[in-house]
């Protein structure tokens, strides 16, 4: 794994700041052979927060992704400084391997304001400790160990296997923190977020095809997330995932976090490429 | 108006060529004194969509709504050939107004393919001739009346004035439709669509607290389309808007556009920045 110890989560977000606004990394894989998008996304966060007062709290990210990443070279992230205006901060980071574009990200950054509030309510399902897989212990495969080993997952509904099963409608849902503590920082934690949003989202939009024959190749496509209150990723959060479409290859995905009070803490959209 | 006649939709997403990979054009007002934001990324996804084969169509943008944009003189859109690759083109645009960023879009385009399909079903909603209100007639409102004189709208569920009332919940549905006829150009459509789609989604978010004291202060933050199927916007469109968030300030809002077949043409995210 090119060097990066599996059971230290934190170090999979750590970039060596090259010079002002250029920063470096290095991805392991999530699909064979290209690097994990969640933690490009995650990287890239990473580098535009590295650029922003801590005081000013990122709301929301939009990226694409442009081509594979490459895990046996390092990714160059280069920020530019968009926007430093009264009430919000804009970033944008490019991340750049053999000189190509592989993903860029815009994000935005919020100093947190009282407000009416109003949330979609959380749904009601049983708890992280009620008896389900782990991908760690079940799954037996070489990637998504590679992800059992920083995160705890606990699927909803289906405590024989945790993965879902032929035939189900595009809906699933999981427990899911990360493993170790990590330091008090927002941004580290919205970066671990990212990171997580990215592990199993797109295969919900399959999940009604899986009879289809052929085996899927999946690539997401693009990846929005947005904040909406203060949250800790090494605490148990419930992942919500569903996918209202799926046409020519495309499927949109969509999912909403919530922490153990039942409090919406960020949502997610992700349109995904599935070719068989 | 700064010349821009009312009547004629295409007018407002007609761009002047200033160069390859830049031009020009000028947007109405949508707030008093501002662009109105979804002028300006209809007008950045037509640039995008010039420089793009007409067999790839556009399948998702993602845009920053970064400093407002003055409707007294032209915003000029820098387009970035980002990637053409074997199935999709990548385009970047940056609208540029007195030397500064007012908005940043990215946008993908795909050539169509067949593949197995699923959506999220259709509401059940009265029809667009059940008597409703349209904001020509009833708003008197010298802002809507621009949004009035080149689309049809009806309101789902108050047909006795049309805008939805104190107290109600963060959803709203409406039918909506491009005056004239357009062009057979599938970008031409998914921009009238874009430009629709920031039209009533921000106020959503704003539906359970009309009853704060204050006027409440609108701004588009962010937006993002999913376009899943072909469609026309000259022909009614059921636009389907809720809000899951809202806090900090910041709604989010989503809503998803269906033909009267029922068929699933798009889905839209925004967030938006209400203050009183």
């Amino acid at each position: 794994m090119q060097g990066i110890a599996t059971d230290a989560f934190t170090g999979r977000l750590a970039l060596e700041k090259v010079e002002e606004n250029l920063f470096r990394g290095t991805c392991h894989p999530g699909a064979p052979l290209r690097a994990f998008g969640g933690q490009v996304a995650a990287q890239s966060l990473i580098a535009a927060g590295a650029t922003v007062t801590p005081d000013r709290l990122v709301h929301s990210l939009h990226g694409y992704f442009i081509r594979p990443g490459r895990t046996d070279r390092p990714i160059v992230y280069q920020v530019d400084r968009t926007r430093d205006g009264g009430s919000f901060t804009t970033r944008r980071v490019v991340a750049v391997q053999d000189g190509e574009t592989i993903f860029s990200l815009s994000a935005s950054f919020q100093r947190p304001e009282g407000s009416p509030e109003h949330q979609a309510e959380m749904p009601t399902v049983a708890g992280p400790e009620s008896p389900a897989a782990a991908w760690d212990t079940e799954d037996g495969d070489g990637v998504l160990s590679i992800f059992g080993s920083a995160l705890e997952v606990r699927y909803v509904g289906d405590p024989g296997r945790g993965l879902p099963s032929t035939g189900q409608g595009p809906r699933q849902q999981m427990w899911v923190r990360v493993r170790d503590p990590l330091p008090d920082s927002a941004l580290l934690h919205a970066c671990a977020l990212t990171y997580i949003s990215d592990v199993r989202l797109a295969v919900t939009a399959d999940l009604p095809h899986r009879s289809e024959p052929g085996v899927p190749l999946v690539a997401s496509l693009d990846h929005a997330v947005w904040f909406h209150r203060p949250f800790r990723a090494d605490a148990w959060l419930l992942f919500d995932m569903e996918s209202p479409n799926y046409a020519s290859s495309r499927g949109l995905t969509r999912g909403q976090f919530f922490n153990r009070t039942g409090e919406l803490v960020a949502s997610v959209v992700q349109e995904v490429l599935i070719r068989r």
